[in-house]
């Protein structure tokens, strides 16, 4: 039996995104580039989901551009690279614990002579001050994520953006864990990165919001604007379109949910292990720290017992490493590598959610009777 | 009605590939990076999807790599990138009519100081001497598309091959229009790219084989190989691996059926229009030339009488200029302009190809009529 408690890693497709694909995989087949009826068709439906997929963003329809891509890494490459071109100032801000599709990226950067200021967390929040003191230097670029994969941190979008409103400074944010999951603004964001898969939508599709047209960072191609190659997934996109648009209409219920499931996980487990809690969160991410067990040993475990949870961001995994965000938090390093990361979604029950945290409890009660008969 | 004759633009998901991806879909969701039950489960799909696919290129399952990227324009695009990183000679030999993704990537190159040799051809055929004598110089890469994807020109792979065995040239192959359509073997290739959506998987999957590992084009990152970002899309890929094996285990009687069908178009319209036909050709695409109308005209009349073809390659679609591969066949410039493209699939009938010869027929009377009528 398989309990999925990983769906901040890869949500499984709704079963409306589903019977929508198949529906648009039979009839919407054409290339929308092809000027015929198959492709007019296409096109149509392309069309309707970029409108769908605004409104998600609470945008208009003619608002800005929304490119489509393979994944939210691929988004989060694209944009980069592409505001690199209109940076004005030559340093960027960023945070200790993006994820690796941008952390990566800025430290080639940083190779290529660009400054890099990345801002730690103080008490758990994010350093406005330190921030707002960084903004006399010479920055071009802002990068951050918008809801921490991690941990479920939010950023506070609205007061950064409105720091940044009368200042040329570029502004990036990857919102792969945000959209979905809380409500989202894109007003007065130049580019904003997001991806299907974690909303229910299939897989290999990602979208990137911008502002402005950029040049690009592919081949001077023609497909869309010509930034990126290749025939476009007009089923997958419109699937995505159909899950995200189903997760917008039910998010207070879905939120509802999240919390509820966190709180039976509190409540079962808090004399055990210690759960990540913060002013603003992602109800949909819910992580504890274990001091005696690293979070790889957690999840081996946990997936013994049926359950799969994470040890932090899939994209890391099979690479060992203490956690950013716990660094930033200010955790000693044997800490840094005990995160236990429980995410929700559509399928996740309170009675699934209920025997997760027995789990957590037989398992947390083995390491403490273990060291207990250590420590004798 | 609809009469879907632009296969080589795009394939619908042929109904195994779709049943299977709906099945995978809601059982095989996990990201196969994740270490548990659903990672590993994605990892052996992804595992035999790899080990399926090699097998329709003629490998065994430990010769080379094989990357999944979002399109055969990308495939391209990291192929050719990479492999310059690792080219001896400071010359590349090309075609006249290839692929806008190596086109007009080469373009760039030629640009940055890359001397770019593009071959044309002669009589119809390869111009072995040609390039044979280029051979002599300071070559470090040939790129050449195995099918032609207006025509169907199959290029002599085996010929180049064998002049390419002792040299130290890095030869890449834009395999798009051939998987599927005519036998495979990539042996002496360092990379070779096609695409799913083309054979009846879905679109948004490509995939690139190499013979070795490259430096990656992108951020330096964790997955595939450390090359290509993103959440593999292990539906995708499995469903593709199943079109591709279905498709292999029939390409015998895929090759007749269509060869039935361009004898049935040939019969009965060969009185109006020229037929491109070579020793060596794709029998899923067949191309006709009209001298008094250009390829746009003849989509779209035949979209209304219910048919899709195709005035090319749907990856310039709404792009107007002349044919290259006409143009290297030695027509004249307005006829460069009159390419018109029928091409065949998994659900291709006689009965819709005579149907749509009769179409044909039709247009190119009233063609032949309005001519006669204004030449009085």
């Amino acid at each position: 039996m398989n309990r999925y408690f990983d769906y901040a890693a890869t949500h499984p497709m709704t079963h409306a995104a589903l019977d929508h694909y198949v529906a648009m995989a039979k009839n919407v087949y054409g290339n929308p580039s092809s000027l015929h009826t198959q492709g007019y068709m296409a096109e149509d439906y392309l069309t309707e989901a970029r409108r769908l997929i605004k409104q998600a963003l609470g945008l208009d329809m003619l608002r800005g551009k929304l490119l489509f891509t393979g994944s939210g890494s691929e988004s989060n490459y694209i944009a980069l690279t592409s505001l690199r071109k209109r940076m004005k100032g030559k340093e960027v801000i960023t945070s200790w614990h993006e994820h690796d599709s941008v952390a990566l990226l800025l430290e080639e950067w940083e190779r290529e002579g660009i400054i890099v200021h990345r801002l730690k967390l103080k008490d758990g929040k994010f350093d406005l001050d330190a921030f707002t003191h960084l903004l006399d230097r010479d920055i071009g670029l802002v990068t951050l994520q918008h809801v921490n994969s991690d941990t479920g941190w939010v950023l506070p979008l609205h007061h950064i953006q409105c720091l940044l409103k009368y200042k040329k400074i570029l502004f990036h944010v990857d919102g792969v864990q945000a959209l979905g999951k809380i409500p989202i603004s894109v007003e007065g964001i130049d580019a904003y990165s997001f991806s299907a898969h974690k909303v229910g939508g299939p897989k290999g599709v990602g979208a990137l919001y911008m502002e402005r047209l950029i040049p690009p960072p592919y081949y001077p191609g023609h497909h869309q604007y010509g930034i990126r190659p290749g025939t476009i997934d007009v089923p997958g996109i419109s699937a995505f379109a159909k899950a995200l648009g189903e997760r917008q209409e039910q998010l207070t219920r879905f939120q509802r949910n999240f919390m509820a499931f966190r709180a039976i996980l509190k409540e079962k487990t808090s004399a055990h292990v210690h759960w990540l809690e913060f002013d603003e969160q992602s109800p949909a991410i819910f992580s504890f720290v274990s001091h005696q067990r690293d979070g790889q040993w957690w999840m081996t475990e946990l997936d013994d017992l049926g359950f799969q949870v994470s040890a932090g961001s899939a994209c890391r995994a099979g690479q060992n490493g203490p956690n950013r965000m716990l660094e930033a938090l200010g955790y000693e390093t044997s800490a840094c590598h005990g995160l236990v990361r429980i995410s929700f979604g559509a399928y996740t029950t309170a009675e699934d959610t209920s025997a997760l945290a027995d789990a957590i409890v037989i398992l947390a009660r083995r390491v403490e009777h273990h060291e207990q008969t250590f420590s004798r």
